[in-house]
């Protein structure tokens, strides 16, 4: 450390160096939210009120408990509370600590009644809608954000599985998405496939759209090439001013950029990591014992092969370790 | 993926790009020697033969088995076979394999009878000496280095816990290390705390001494902070082509950057990863039953504060939980 300390290198040199910090940084728990991609979001209201708690002491700047998802499709029969964030279910969890944190939502094209599920901002303790769609997506989007936007809420696009789109077609998206109503707009790897080299040029891709227009460029990470920290340094070192974190990397499959390393890296005193590190000791640990998630083997070979992760799941839902045989259907 | 196929960025423009591959690159597999530090080296010859297979099929470049550690120092009672890497020993595992991938094993400054123990190469199955030391050592290590090299070997120097060394001294300890007799010059990053850009800091730093010798840049990574196999990337982009790796990450504490991840990257055909995989499903997964490695949370405590990773390990090792606890102690 001591070395980079006085003397950083690159673009660190005018965005932050070690022993500083980038003040316009804001980070993003979506524990709940991604986590519970594994557990059909059926955690506990006392887990999520600790994930809540604990992100406050942290400070935090949002966190996002879950999706906005229609009823239609996901019946309450079958997915727990946070797959449809009512109002009640959101307010039990914020109680009095509303306005602590800004909350959000995730709301899925396609898979969101925006117009009827998503409450007016004056009648809801949430503050930002974040809409995450795929690249053929856009146009649904563009009014889901339109929606949140003219309801009164801070927006997002989280703009999902980039590392299988054209490149001429992201080019069209990023000139679309960023004359959006978003304020930020989300570099997503889906399938933890990219690379460092990789961060970069999409980075540039997307603040070349962006900065022109005043937006703010997100980062996402997946863990499958045990690459999710090390590719939010990355895009913070490019630029990137808003961050996904999950305590303990809880999340699909192989989990995400674990909250603990990115406030450590941070060296912002309004974070704190000790309340994560009591978090992760008496909540997110010991869900260990009821739920799965993090980098293993199925997960690298799906993300190295660019596929979404639903295989890499099964296996390990299934019981599975012949990692051999998962390679060979995979790769047939 | 596809994005930067088209549009390689940085250093790889001519220095291979995603879709080629460098040929000058060479992978040591060190999961029984790194590994060994978490059983004090009592693998099982069957495994250490199968590990040893698995590398030759997989086309790695070369294997270190363990150390040459003196006997007066760590007795056979309390220590395995691959502590001191008798000939006898690494004939068996050999076999009739030798000269299919090059063995190497590692010899500690201070604490290896180097004179006595390491035979000329005319004797020994062995292909190469690595020498280890930390930066006040070098005097004894580049001792090391002239014995071996004599002795008819291929020498490494590994200069561990180069993030705690005072930046003019590793200036002094470079320029004398770059005219030793040592190949090869590795950055270690022994307690898991560098990042990507002190990594690219630190390889540019090495390189400036050792090109001008002829000699190579290899890198050496612990998982503390889940950067291994980022930081093993950002080092071959810098243009280190001497790479270390083990299979599941198996090494000490955190472990170290996994062989799987690696071969994947690295898109040369000579390197085959199903016997990797195949490896992994049938002997160093099975493993985990007896031994505990990889990323956690205490890991990246003492990864995060640049300390040796011995309070880490021995948290696990007492089967205790309380990281709280632990991050108030280690700032104390």
């Amino acid at each position: 450390m001591a070395l980079n300390a006085s003397k950083p290198v690159g673009k660190t040199r005018d965005k932050g160096s070690w022993v500083t910090f980038r003040p316009d940084i804001r980070i993003l728990d979506c524990t709940i939210r991604d986590g519970g991609l594994m557990n059909d979001h059926r955690f506990e209201e006392s887990l999520v009120r600790a994930v809540y708690q604990a992100c406050i002491a942290a400070g935090v700047d949002y966190i996002e408990l879950g999706y906005k998802g229609a009823k239609r499709i996901y019946s309450s029969d079958q997915y727990g509370a946070w797959k449809h964030c009512d109002e009640d279910a959101l307010r039990r969890v914020v109680g009095d600590d509303c306005g602590k944190i800004k909350t959000a939502v995730m709301a899925d094209a396609e898979r969101c009644d925006y117009h009827t599920d998503i409450l007016p901002k004056d009648q809801s303790v949430l503050d930002v809608i974040r809409v995450a769609c795929y690249i053929h997506q856009i146009p649904i989007a563009l009014d889901m954000l339109k929606d949140a936007h003219d309801k009164g809420y801070e927006t997002t696009l989280n703009l999902m599985a980039v590392s299988t789109a054209h490149a001429d077609d992201l080019e069209e998206a990023l000139a679309i998405i960023a004359k959006s109503e978003a304020e930020t707009v989300y570099l997503v790897d889906s399938y933890g496939s990219l690379y460092s080299e990789e961060i970069r040029a999409l980075c540039d891709k997307y603040l070349e759209y962006l900065v022109v227009e005043g937006k703010e460029l997100g980062f996402h990470a997946h863990n499958n090439s045990q690459l999710a920290y090390a590719n939010t340094v990355e895009a913070i070192v490019c630029g990137a001013n808003r961050l996904d974190a999950t305590i303990c990397g809880l999340g699909r499959g192989a989990g995400n950029c674990p909250m603990e390393l990115l406030i450590a890296f941070l060296h912002n005193p309004a974070y704190k990591l000790r309340p994560i590190l009591q978090c992760i000791r008496d909540h997110v640990e010991p869900l260990r014992s009821k739920m799965r998630w993090g980098y293993d083997t199925a997960y690298m070979l799906t993300g190295h092969l660019n596929q979404h992760p639903r295989a890499a799941i099964s296996f390990y839902d299934e019981g599975k370790t012949d990692v051999v045989a998962l390679w060979d259907e995979l790769i047939e």
